[in-house]
């Protein structure tokens, strides 16, 4: 199959919905209207064969991970997701394997009224770059520096089901455990996050800081401490876990794959202790779970206290692509 | 290197001059503000080692190469460039080819006031995936679409040194050929492309249709007469050279390279006649050589006249990535 094959089949399974799109796949780019009174958002991320997933995942599976990574950024500024550009690298034309990854890219695309706007397919070892635009109203955008001392710390969902999914599928890879209901459910949500985008505008003006669970919570909180220029305590008890979880791990391993897992693509976010009842308000409204894991501190770091308010000594940190 | 530290080296390198963003390299997305009354426009494009260029080009020419490649695109739409996201994967974080990659990428940022706003780095065999955005005033982006039966056929600068420049590398390569000047020049247009953004924007209400030249003219001018519904006849006669072209390979060969070569990144554009004198007077102002090299006919098809007038049967075709 030839590219311009590749590029039809891609182009006639997305879904192209919006008004805004004044020119989409096929020209030498794309032209979209960002709406009056709103700033543009956007971010890329790359998924590589044999480093964020095995080579024999479901293509379906990868399409819409390779977008949900990229929403999941979006949410985390309260921006309303609109288009994306699709960059493709196969080995082959395997036209089986993009009819599949482009069914789930493009289930999760409709649940967000998202189009596919462009992209570009090329010859070489498999990877998914995908680069996502939205927007938010100008000047409201949600940002990883605006912690405030005395904010309480809180995340959406739960947490650690993503890492436990990768260690039940290296477990049934090295074929030492059969699948049973609950590896299945961390598995699925390890492969098919759900971006938290309403959550997201949800906190548009509530929340102070925000970022995405991506790289495991403690790493990415640290990153929220150091662009805010505070510190960060965690209740271990109060994060939010799977009956799955715990059926599948013992208690110390599940705190672990919650803290230093990552993939979750939750929201951890900061509220200051006047605004949290309106947040929560605003996260019900939006069907989504929310629940407070600690505050913000004068001082750097983020540390994890014990059920008797002591600091734990933690060991291990997030996801590092060149560790 | 760890990642972080790869982040933070790009983002030293690279400008941040640009009053329009509001939020750059750090956070989970960038937020930038598109002006009033213009669209953005945005496209991607991945450059994979050993499919796209050999494994042991120069760092700095691969980092002007992947923008340029971008900027092209969006000269072919008229648009004015600003920002980028690049997204590099890595087999390891080699903070020198880091180094020299943002080199050559920043030195054609800044030819361009275009910030880079974001990324992502992996592991994974090296490529380069870049996403670029600029605006074009609402409603008057330069599309494929618009060429009109009578319009003559233009092209930017000249065609086929960098295929020229291709066969010298790979003549190199093989070891069966020195380094001359000539070839010399001829690899510094593969290595080191110059978008024509400047002549894009001399187009806006002038072109009708307008394409990059990347595939190869007539495989780029092919996607012109389906997109348009036309034919376009080529005059070979009327290609323009460059004199290090015709020194280094005879007619024919040099004639085949200009046709089907691609990489040259010149702009391929129709102009009603009536329009031409103005559209003459606007690229000479912007600095850029034009030559007529045919005319948009009814039918379809590119067809190729020989000095009699008469249609040449033409072999091969532009770059195609699954061939």
């Amino acid at each position: 199959m030839a590219e311009f094959d590749l590029i039809e089949l891609i182009k006639r399974r997305c879904p192209k919905a919006r008004a805004d799109v004044r020119l989409g796949i096929g020209d030498d780019a794309a032209v979209v209207a960002v709406p009056a009174g709103h700033e543009l958002v956007c971010c890329v991320d790359t998924l590589v064969a044999g480093v964020h997933f095995p080579l024999d995942t479901d293509a379906a599976d990868l399409g819409w991970k390779s977008l949900a990574v990229n929403l999941s950024d979006l949410a985390a500024m309260g921006a309303t997701p609109a288009w994306a550009l699709l960059s493709l690298t196969l080995p082959t034309a395997d036209a089986d394997f993009v009819s599949r990854f482009v069914d789930g890219f493009a289930e999760l695309a409709a649940l967000h009224q998202l189009d596919l706007i462009g992209g570009d397919t090329t010859r070489g070892p498999l990877s998914i770059t995908v680069a996502v635009h939205g927007f938010v109203p100008s000047g409201r955008a949600l940002r990883r520096d605006a912690a405030g001392i005395g904010d309480g710390v809180f995340v959406s969902g739960i947490l650690g089901d993503a890492a436990g999914g990768l260690r039940c599928l290296q477990a049934q890879l090295a074929k030492d455990s059969a699948m049973d209901a609950a590896c299945a459910t961390l598995m699925a949500r390890l492969n098919r996050p759900s971006p938290r985008v309403a959550a997201g505008l949800a906190l548009l003006d509530l929340a102070h800081a925000c970022i995405d669970v991506s790289d495991g919570l403690l790493a990415d909180l640290g990153h929220v401490a150091r662009a805010s220029g505070v510190g960060i305590e965690i209740e271990e008890d109060g994060l939010p876990g799977s009956t799955a979880l715990f059926e599948c791990f013992d208690v110390d391993t599940a705190r672990a794959l919650q803290l230093h897992g990552g993939d979750d693509y939750e929201l951890a976010f900061t509220v200051a202790e006047a605004q949290i009842a309106a947040m929560q308000a605003a996260m019900s409204k939006a069907g989504c779970r929310v629940s407070r894991i600690g505050r913000v501190i004068a001082g750097a770091g983020v540390h994890v206290l014990d059920r008797n308010g002591d600091r734990k000594h933690i060991q291990g940190k997030g996801w590092e692509h060149f560790a």
